[in-house]
């Protein structure tokens, strides 16, 4: 652990603090198993690629409150003296199986199961939710846009614009495993061990007398990594100005990288540029373009046949604009061994520990999922469970692998997943299954339940 | 400065650095001014509310590289040693000029302008982009709810989808500063000195043996401060469990505060639990609503008259999830003295350092804003100028005032703002002129770079 972590014990809502007590008092302090998942789809979604685990993992490997921490909490006038002193002694001792950082998963798939001792896994809900939650949705949308891009780079431009500098490095890293090629944020890169990218902003061309001057001077300091911006006045005339520079620059051995457009009809003045640069006898200068990219723009001007040889996205991928948030939830499924659920309109729950079982065709490709109970086999035997012990009695049964390992194998796994699924608008449903088991449980826990509370 | 604090100072983006080391190499470090506004509206908003000014001074004050830090980036085998030094040297040392945090403010004006040593001013983009367009969304979609609610409590929920902890934490700070009454997340509360706030959730109740055991369990925890969760299983037969309770409670003398309903038509299902609660003389349990609530939901629930005493806002309100970033910029607009603009298609720029002068009618209410240069007298002399000196020579003039000092002065300024741009739906554009000096500035500026530059 860094020491300078800052502790998240206090990261909770107070509800999870006072219902602890409430357990403590009342002696209901018995193993329970939360679930943690996606109830829907968000709009134009098909599949969730997950994030937040080693986070999650490490939040509970290092739960703990300090002496300042339940200072505060009497400050409250709310807590019971005995509970706080309860609260300073609090370890998670837990099991928890999930899946692997990285997973493809789908909507009701429990992608985290936790089971502990209430009290220890109640409090976790709050951190665990947001870091699943944001790191899922941040890489779900970086795959889209890499999907989008059809193999050509894509770069990360979003720390200005993310929810925060953390959340920017955390999308960084999250897109690099999606298969961005690297980031512009230096502290992500450090973090992470992700390539940084980045030449010059418009303030660079408008600080020097001439533009021309502004590209000659990078150029001298960046003789092998220059990417020259062009649109700071006219695009067009930009490129035309950065021509013989580049030009100069090869006859010395140190060829210009690319030119970057970052604002404007992109498809128009990509096509443009490319020729100016063509005529020029510059075929190995590339067009990259930025400025307000999505998935739903890269996809329409590569369909348009833009000669762009790679992207920098930002802001709207950085806060996954579209579908900034999902109906991520973690809910008690069993507790005392007896299965739990709730009946809310529009909100109602699966009882009991689960499993999720995947089911491939001969070369790989998805082809349907079940969700089964934990303590099933599989519905036959092909079947590949995705949630891992991860934890035992609150140690890490295993590393957190690089994220190099991480971004290899989502690439494969993603090659595997059908293009229908893929699709940027209305992806096709992916097959999602319960069990018999599951389906009997269900039916027999809702009927105890209806009978117990509502008198049916 | 705390001693924990993460340095920020790689928090950039790459190309501040490599530009930065050209300005060096080049000998163009002469002093530059920098101003940071948002160019438009998003969807639905007439007023955007000003977050994140003492995040971006605390960077300025304590921006440094370290040994460290340096040394990840000589390992980039971009930089050159000398300039490397020069980094290990650097300090903001220049005067910023920044409206209040808090403060009301309109499309195209200016809410900080940095005057520094164009390095220093150069480096602080990212992050000061990051923080004062982050918390200005969250401030200003924060500002919204609580002119939805009409004066009833709303507090926040947003901890567990709000995009990481850390934005969570700044969510309840500017939604607190915004008029929220406090919020659930305990860290938040400790950091910021919020009232914090929150009973239970539906695990709890699932967790005990009948429901009417949990709600008992629970008031036998905390007896002057609890609010029942009705809606485990079905909402208007919890309503009926919790009144019995509530009876016995109140003649005890530690009286049920509220039911909190979190799902269904809160509507049809808050005017029945009043109805129930009243029937059985418990006028004062109040009804507290919750569960994918936002401003236009929350306005549409007190126009058809629902008996709602407050809210409590997560998800939607936490990630402001229909205009979740804006077009916030950082521009260059004086290099050596000189003028600076861009011309770029769609994102042209306004030249020189600004002033943002406010009007207002006799009894304080707003007419309109004239965005001045610094250097002008204001258009006449009513004229409240908006940018206050706050840092000179790098640091602070004024410690950062108390939160509730912000919270105060906001709902004093708020009353102010005229109803019509506070709408929910397409509010009226607020009137924001020019002065003659800026536009001849602009004029002449633009005439001077499209010759030069353009050959026009």
């Amino acid at each position: 652990m860094a020491p300078n972590k800052p502790s998240l014990a206090l990261f909770t809502d107070l509800y999870e603090l006072t219902m602890a007590q409430a357990y403590w008092q009342s002696g209901e302090t018995a193993q329970a198993t939360f679930s943690l998942y996606i109830r829907s789809y968000p709009p134009d979604r098909g599949y969730f690629v997950l994030g937040g685990i080693q986070d999650a993992l490490d939040y509970l490997k290092d739960l703990r409150f300090s002496e300042e921490e339940t200072r505060y909490l009497r400050s409250l006038d709310l807590f019971d003296p005995g509970f706080l002193e309860f609260l300073l002694g609090l370890r998670f001792t837990g099991t928890v199986r999930a899946m692997d950082e990285g997973a493809i998963f789908f909507a009701n798939e429990p992608v985290i199961e936790v089971t502990a001792p209430i009290i220890e896994a109640q409090i976790a809900e709050t951190y665990l939710l947001n870091q699943v939650n944001l790191q899922s949705v941040l890489a779900t949308k970086a795959a889209r846009v890499v999907h989008a891009a059809r193999g050509r780079p894509v770069v990360d431009f979003a720390a200005r614009r993310a929810h925060g500098a953390d959340t920017a490095n955390k999308f960084a890293r999250v897109s690099y495993m999606a298969g961005f090629t690297g980031t512009s944020n230096v502290l992500a890169g450090k973090l992470y061990e992700i390539p940084v990218f980045g030449t010059m902003a418009h303030s660079f061309v408008e600080a020097f007398p001439r533009e021309e001057q502004a590209l000659r001077a990078y150029a001298e300091s960046f003789p092998d990594s220059s990417t020259f911006l062009v649109d700071t006045y006219d695009t067009l005339k930009g490129v035309r100005k950065a021509v013989p520079l580049a030009v100069e620059m090869r006859r010395r051995g140190h060829p210009l990288r690319a030119v970057r457009i970052d604002s404007g009809d992109l498809l128009d003045l990509s096509t443009r540029a490319r020729a100016i640069l063509n005529d020029a006898g510059l075929q190995d200068v590339e067009v990259f373009a930025s400025g307000g990219l999505d998935e739903f723009a890269v996809g329409e001007l590569l369909r348009a046949g833009a000669p762009i040889s790679g992207f920098g996205v930002g802001t709207k991928v950085g806060v996954s604009a579209d579908a900034p948030w999902t109906d991520c939830v973690y809910k008690l499924v069993e507790y005392r061994g007896l299965p739990t659920l709730k009946l809310s309109t529009g909100k109602r729950s699966l009882p009991g520990p689960k499993q999720v079982f995947r089911y491939r065709d001969q070369s790989g490709d998805y082809l349907r999922d079940v969700i089964g109970l934990a303590i099933e086999p599989p519905p036959d035997r092909d079947g590949e469970p995705l949630l891992k012990d991860v934890m035992r009695g609150g140690r890490l049964t295993n590393q957190h692998p690089p994220l190099e390992e991480l971004r290899e194998r989502f690439a494969r796994d993603f090659a595997h997943l059908p293009e229908t699924h893929k699709a940027l608008r209305s992806p096709a449903t992916y097959d999602v299954r319960y069990s018999q088991g599951l389906t009997d449980l269900q039916a027999t826990a809702e009927a105890e339940i209806r009978e117990r509370e509502l008198g049916q």
